[in-house]
């Protein structure tokens, strides 16, 4: 039987607050650049009294990919945990009208709705400072085993794993999706979240990832090797495909002995990279999905990159479908 | 002395919701094209569930204005009412993040802050739904005399004539601004606007209004004439500067007898037309405050309407400080 959704993705429900900021105050407040930060709730608050105008926008890793899988003409699913307010109610109505089936229960009050307070710099680079909230309380209870039964591919961030009840259901969700024959996709997600739960993601990966997403900071940092062909060593065999995304030098794709080298889609200008990971395995996983070539799916991968970083926000603002069929028409 | 600020507004206070839609979006759901229609809670709802993905921008016609006006580099301050909802905290933030003083008290729990649910369609028109919640709220209590007082011109959306408390507001502020010494300025706003208040409004800039902003369809509304001249003819003199807007055709002052014709700011693309007007009476209010030819305030007008249209949203992405600095600096 044709499962249901190409992708189930499992991951923080977040609504963005991009907003423009010079490299002086990333310095001045002591922020890394380009990195995904764990903030409380006294930390959210006192940075964005400084930061400047936002704009809200949902986002999430895997979120940003299961709508990016809709965009694709893919069907998707996703389970998250918001909070039953204002931000939860944006998140929802964002998700459901990108396509999304997306049914995971409130949380009733508190915590508030997560939110990423999203600096883009002049470079485009993005540096990320996210409050949980209500992320934190999804668990194993929350991931419904019919709905992964019924996915093609079941795709995890790695950002759960920085919550031990996330983790739990991250962990349930793989078992059943094996148990159900389906597939399992993991994305690194920041190589500070690696550093965090390296060993343990180590063991996961060995034998329980079908396929597993990471750039070269994040490959690097999990086998802690210097050079990407160690990298590339290391992880062969681990999975059935192992993708390595470079951003401007595109990705690389490993599935067995097999090596395929796919190029960057060239843009005109890259206004905010918020996204570009995200929308690289929507690409990549709906070709997976559909039975498509490694190097077509990275392909893919890359036209639907080069889309979400050439806008602000991390969500497709034209049809995906539409635009992979021009460009590889024209091929 | 130096008023502290050179213009302070009153208005909605408002977080807008834009969402890309077809014209058959607007036709099925009985929407007028480029008209603002008020909408109660329910309709708020369902229309927002059916509509596609949005994304939050701060808005509100005024409140645009006076951030226009602190982009220009000028001092701006704005009144007007939020709840104490996450919404609202997003419209505090962003109005102060941008240098806009603003410290109207939130209403508390309900009504939520108001939103407008904007469709933007692919010829860049905007179709606006207000659901104005805790804005109906503003009453003539928030309208601080001392403010009022120490800003140069105090300018009032024709939004405000909506709502009684709000009209007693907007009728004080303009009694306090004048005892003074002050200017006034409004906004008709929208034709439908008009012609739900025409004769109020015709009372109120007959000797009481100093700086009259409309564009062709207002004005044709607020003096029932069939055409342009007819309309400048009765207008001219009621105000001491009258201002007609009329989208890529540029605009026209009336200063007593003398008629100035200035053309639109050429721009690659129209995106998105929400808040041309406002940020037309940005550059323009800003121009009279520093003293400024009112051929000049409107080129000022015209160069600030052109940024804010370019991109989704009603608030400048740039410095228009620096833009029109460059643009004069030009010519």
């Amino acid at each position: 039987m044709t499962p249901q959704y190409h992708v189930l993705g499992i991951g923080n429900a977040i609504v963005d607050v991009l907003s423009h900021a010079e490299d002086a105050f990333i310095k001045e407040n002591g922020l890394d650049k380009g990195i995904m930060k764990l903030i409380e709730a006294d930390e959210a608050t006192a940075l964005y009294d400084k930061m400047g105008p936002g704009v809200e926008i949902s986002g999430g890793s895997a979120a940003n990919t299961i709508v990016g899988v809709a965009s694709l003409g893919g069907r998707g699913a996703f389970i998250g945990k918001v909070c039953d307010d204002q931000l939860g109610e944006v998140f929802r109505h964002d998700i459901r009208a990108a396509g999304v089936a997306f049914d995971s229960t409130p949380v009733k009050g508190q915590p508030p709705t997560a939110r990423c307070l999203i600096l883009v710099t002049p470079d485009a680079q993005r540096t990320m400072n996210t409050f949980l909230g209500a992320c934190v309380e999804l668990g194993p209870e929350d991931v419904d085993p019919e709905l992964v039964a019924n996915a093609e591919i079941t795709y995890l961030e790695g950002y759960l794993w920085d919550r031990p009840k996330a983790k739990e259901a991250f962990v349930k969700a793989a078992g059943l999706a094996h148990d159900a024959g389906r597939r399992v996709s993991l994305t690194l997600s920041d190589p500070f979240c690696v550093d965090r739960h390296r060993d343990s993601f180590r063991e996961l990966i060995d034998g329980h990832i079908d396929i597993l997403f990471a750039n070269e900071a994040e490959i690097l940092s999990l086998y802690q090797v210097d050079s990407l062909d160690q990298a590339l060593d290391a992880v062969r065999g681990e999975c059935g495909l192992a993708v390595v995304t470079r951003s401007g030098k595109g990705s690389i794709v490993l599935e067995g002995t097999q090596v395929f080298e796919v190029p960057a889609e060239p843009i005109a200008k890259v206004e905010d990279t918020t996204g570009a990971g995200d929308l690289y395995a929507a690409g990549f996983l709906h070709g997976v999905a559909e039975g498509k070539h490694p190097a077509e799916c990275a392909r893919r991968g890359a036209i639907a990159a080069a889309e979400v970083i050439s806008h602000f926000g991390a969500r497709p603002e034209v049809s995906l479908a539409d635009l992979v069929g021009q460009k590889l028409a024209a091929e």
